[in-house]
């Protein structure tokens, strides 16, 4: 059951912190607080469990694992004991994050990406590999006639230029080496037809996109929540404040929007209409990893009324999204083993702008992963 | 298909804004906002309609309704336009309210009560009435030992000392004249043994207890989502400011109390422990109807992190209660008529503390709602 | 004493809510609450009073003041009840509101406003005019060589090109018509050297620029508190959603621009270093002229220890506003005879963007206002 | 110059606070934010300064220093490394904090203490010590009528019953050793006739009550914003969640009522008018030493418009403590050097309650601040 998690942005704080978890909690140096897959409910019913989960990946920076995991501790994101007593366990991770292959064509930048992970599914005996995209949110990329169909892209690959973003290049290596693909970022990943086509073909599930881990699960059940109630939301407007390397790069103009559209979505799902108000994402630096969002939400009731609710959540990003990292880790292993190809529709539960036609209010999508489990869990082991 | 509304506590906020309401939506004035059952999923599902219902009640106060028409529209919960347009139809509503009957017996009073629904029944030709309890929050009855048998509490109600509350003498008397009764407060109301088997015997069915509308309705969502997420919640405090007739009575520590237990169930019930923090119940006579609630929620994720969030709701409490009033008057009519006794579980959705055990979150008990909305439509209907 | 008080953008939520504040003071309909000059230490100190000031004004939209009341009791602002019993003195003023003059050049355009301040003044037997500007906010004009000197600003106001802003000219033709004049918006106003020349050289007094009245309001008096307890603000970030003919306007990128700079000045000069963070401005339609600022500030303590405070304000500005439209009218016109001219720097109290090299805290403001106050009242009236 | 400071309460959160800081900034290792003497403008201008402070104290657990050292660090209070660079000169302090004296008559007790502080003085050869109160909040004291009468409180405390609360026997010790006192606390402390008296008798000055750290300091730049603006406030509510020592002393119902009415003076103070609210103090302990507290404030502004603010406090009591006393045992020793006898008023910017007919505003006490420092600056060293 030993199960590879190859990381794409490795040595970012969502990677470090999901390996530092892994790590510890495989080590009962702490609990599984914040993996869905181990609450009351849901505990032994996935297999691989978290001690399955074997780590490597690729990342730009060279920054050393255990240097990040300083500066984690330092920022308060995790224990300073635990990055210590852990030291020697990820400096054996170390060892398999390798520097992101680049060649001339983006044929070979894919093969030698496939290349890698070959090379670590054999290295560690593992079973399967899934790959999990935890990089740099990209801009939208500009429009490719190859990216509509995979004997074009194919051929367009090869060529000199540039055809895919960074994270559909990953997706694409992925999927041909017979990885899964996971895009927990809102970058384009896997959605581009050719590359459904390539995941269907190749029998290989994917899922996305861009964690839910803050203001967006609010808003997906508070939602829900005035649909229910008949209120009429007049207004709903949100400013999130954060630091961080994902809040430097949320910064620049191109990565804000897509950030900032996959936020909004959720509304017009659930409520059935669009609110007036918009999402606001700012970057202040001395924030650090905590980020705060402010929202407000003005609604009108019986005979017109007007009523107001707003809220504020302070979220340490990584901390809420380094548990989701392991439970889709596991739960993608568990379908590509039970046969599912395409995207999986039911972990629309962990992400904000979900893949498919599927219901944006956090208590159906609940519903939906719980079905997905009981799906997964073999008859003798539920 | 008329049926009666009969409203314990005729004469104060909700039940003055439900009226208003229900005959604004029934000339045109007004769209049915807050209504369940007009929201697009269920409309015309349910029948009684609004259109159907026919109000009368008892208070013991005798300020006329278009005097408390008049102060509801001063206070901003209702517009000044509509209590004026619909002054003649509050004026007809008017013949039907009457004082609250006392007799030196509690059996005598509980005679006088159902004389009462059936002279309302009778001089409207009325299919059937719901009793709704919209009267002021009592404090905990003593306990009594004619509480948990219908024969004995038939005994000692011709007794000279009162046995029942008067929630609970209401429901005797309203059960005893053939009427499902729903209590909106959390007053005892059918919540003892005797009563229970009483409706049982009658073939009656009743429902409660306490209006959820406001803080409790948001912690119903919310509770639920960190749960899911297998976020530890360490504090859930709370505080509610409220002026209006419900804050000045709420200020007397025993009906504080009894709103203030029927307030924190939901925590324990959906998180499954109960977090640290009280929820508080201020009076502000200056704040009108219009309520503040304020609640700071404290939580651990992955490694232990703190995170928090807080929100702070600002509704006008009879706005969001009215047009449940009405939702529950044609629910738990269309449930007699269709055979139902004893308590309806399924209307958990509207009730802070709701009777049965039922899950605590919204979304399942949204679910239990359209199950019974489904079960209740005809089929040529739905 | 009777004083004229002019109004460009007479027409507006402002102009028109100073308007029936002050009819409704003087008929003792309304008390003078938001009055600076009517709280307990100052009153009667003053003079004109608020029954000396006579209404007139410029403006480009010819919407009735009556409609402009109506729209304003609709939306909250003033009791209806007020609109209706001051409906025939607004018609009066009606009279004294004219459309804004256009000639081909500024020179004619400026001759005519001052016409129209000439004939004001005559009509009514005022002893002075005081012009006060609360049009809508312009964006920053570009440079003219003309601002810097009186002498070329003349000769080129001839010229067929325009080179004053409206707020400006407006200014100029005040100051031409010997009133004067105060800036209650962010626009350019007597900020150019060649109009303070011309001020001093007709020995007028100005003010502004932008009134106080929300969040920067509050900035004033928290960033004091800060640094007197030299406790190092980190960052500060704020965001306001308004509605209103105000907030349309300054949805626009220019007056957005011109109004958030105004915003942020109040930090760096109370703190003495700027913060890291800004002030965000968002216009939703729905929140008509109730205004929701939210913000937040962290900063560090002894040892470093992170902490933060988070405020909300929800007011409605043209309330907040209007009181102070009468506070300075009647300072002003007390300056002006007191032979005042140049900047009062004194009256900073009641802006953002307060003129001259002044202290931004408020206490300081209050007392540099209370300073004032003694100045102008006569000993035997004090 | 160098001076004692014996804490009362020299184990507690803010004691130990206060001896790392002044460790830390003196070897260079912290800089003085939170010290409002080390503030720009005041910076340099009383002696002692923080190098000068010798730490020493009573109390009646026996828990060492550095274990509560290692307690605050694992809160957060105070930088790990932080207490481990100080260790040693924390040790040092260990040799003079001792267990508070009991004797059965309070006479007896009260030699006890000045005899500690005797020997501390003689065994650092300190030109003077001041002693503060940073114990335990106490229940108000029940009457008695030696606490009128120096003499009479003489007689009393050599019987057999207790006359004094632990505070005031304290202050009297202190006062009797010649030493100024200073309670940071709501207790009783010197604010007995009797023991003012003996303060004037020896010529020794006090300070009190109450330190300002939190919510009510914000209250008192608020509230004098509102009365500035002539708004009228209607109502002011709070709660206060913290856990630390502190809060679990003050879930008790006395102390409790002895802190929430030291924190309410201020509104009616600064307005002039008490509106209508509490201020509510619930303990929880999961929240450790950081306190957060949220107010809501509705006002009235023109034209009787309904306007409303509302803020939460995040803060790290002690952190906010601690630089204080610090400033107050400086203040208090130039005081005391430069002849000043009876209540220091000018130290109410520092309290909540403060001694004497004071202003309750911010700013008056900042300058009433600012006056006592250049009084006590000698002329060559301002
Ligand atoms: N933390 C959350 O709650 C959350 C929620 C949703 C989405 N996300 C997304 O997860 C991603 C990671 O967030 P983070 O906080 O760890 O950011 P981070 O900046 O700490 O880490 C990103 C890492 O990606 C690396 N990287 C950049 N470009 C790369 C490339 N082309 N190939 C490989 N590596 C590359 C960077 O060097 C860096 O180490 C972001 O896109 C963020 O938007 C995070
Ligand atoms: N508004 C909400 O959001 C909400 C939510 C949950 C529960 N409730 C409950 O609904 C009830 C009504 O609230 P409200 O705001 O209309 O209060 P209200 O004070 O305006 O009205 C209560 C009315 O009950 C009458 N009354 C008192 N005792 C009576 C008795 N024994 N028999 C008959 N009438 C009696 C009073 O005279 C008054 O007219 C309260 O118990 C409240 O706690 C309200
Ligand atoms: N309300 C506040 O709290 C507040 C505070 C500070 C500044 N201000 C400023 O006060 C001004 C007025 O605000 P408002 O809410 O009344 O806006 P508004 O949109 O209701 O009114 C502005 C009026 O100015 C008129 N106008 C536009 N251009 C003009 C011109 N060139 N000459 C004459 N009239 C002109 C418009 O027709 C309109 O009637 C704005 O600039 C606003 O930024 C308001
Ligand atoms: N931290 C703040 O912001 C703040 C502000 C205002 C007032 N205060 C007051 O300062 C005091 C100290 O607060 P803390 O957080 O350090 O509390 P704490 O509980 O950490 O410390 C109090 C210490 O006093 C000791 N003590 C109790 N009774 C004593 C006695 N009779 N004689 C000597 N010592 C005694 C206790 O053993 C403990 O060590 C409290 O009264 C608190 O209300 C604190
Ligand atoms: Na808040
Ligand atoms: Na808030």
């Amino acid at each position: 059951m030993r199960t590879g998690v190859w990381l794409i942005g490795a040595r970012g704080s969502v990677a470090v912190t999901s390996m530092i978890g892994a790590l510890a909690i495989r080590a009962g140096l702490a609990a599984p607080t914040g993996c869905v897959l181990e609450s009351p409910g849901l505990r032994d019913r996935v297999r691989p469990g978290i001690g399955d989960l074997v780590f490597g990946g690729h990342d730009i920076t060279s920054v050393p694992l255990d240097k990040k995991a300083a500066e984690l501790a330092e920022a308060g994101v995790v224990p300073l004991a635990l990055t210590r007593a852990l030291h020697d366990d990820l400096a054996a991770i170390e060892q398999d994050v390798r520097p992101l292959p680049t060649q001339s064509a983006q044929a070979g930048t894919a093969d030698a990406i496939a290349a890698d992970l070959e090379r670590f599914r054999g290295r560690h005996g593992l079973e399967r590999v899934v790959v999990i995209n935890v990089s740099t949110t990209e801009p939208f990329p500009p429009p490719h006639p190859a990216h509509a169909d995979l004997g074009a892209l194919r051929a367009a690959l090869v060529g000199p230029e540039p055809v895919l973003p960074p994270s559909s290049l990953a997706a694409y290596a992925a999927l041909r080496a017979g990885c899964p693909y996971v895009d927990f970022t809102p970058s384009t990943g896997t959605r581009l037809p050719a590359l459904d086509e390539l995941a269907r073909e190749a029998g290989l599930p994917y899922a996305g996109h861009d964690g839910k881990t803050g203001e967006t699960l609010v808003k997906s059940v508070l939602a829900p929540m005035f649909a229910q109630r008949n209120l009429k939301v007049r207004t709903w407007s949100g400013i999130n404040l954060l630091g961080g390397g994902d809040g430097a790069n949320l910064a620049q103009p191109g990565a804000n929007a897509a950030k900032a559209a996959s936020k909004q979505r959720v509304l017009a799902e659930t409520l059935g209409y669009a609110p007036q108000g918009e999402t606001r994402i700012d970057y202040l630096q001395d924030l650090g990893d905590f980020k705060t969002a402010w929202d407000l939400v003005t609604f009108e009731g019986f005979l017109g009324t007007s009523m107001r609710m707003e809220f504020t959540w302070h979220g340490c990003d990584s901390a809420l999204a380094a548990p989701l990292i392991l439970d889709l880790a596991r739960l993608t292993a568990a379908a590509h083993r039970a046969g599912r190809s395409g995207p999986i529709t039911e972990l629309a539960f962990f992400f904000k702008d979900p893949l498919g036609q599927v219901p944006h209010g956090l208590a159906e999508q609940w519903q939906a992963l719980n079905a997905l489990v009981a799906a997964l869990s073999p008859p003798d082991e539920s």
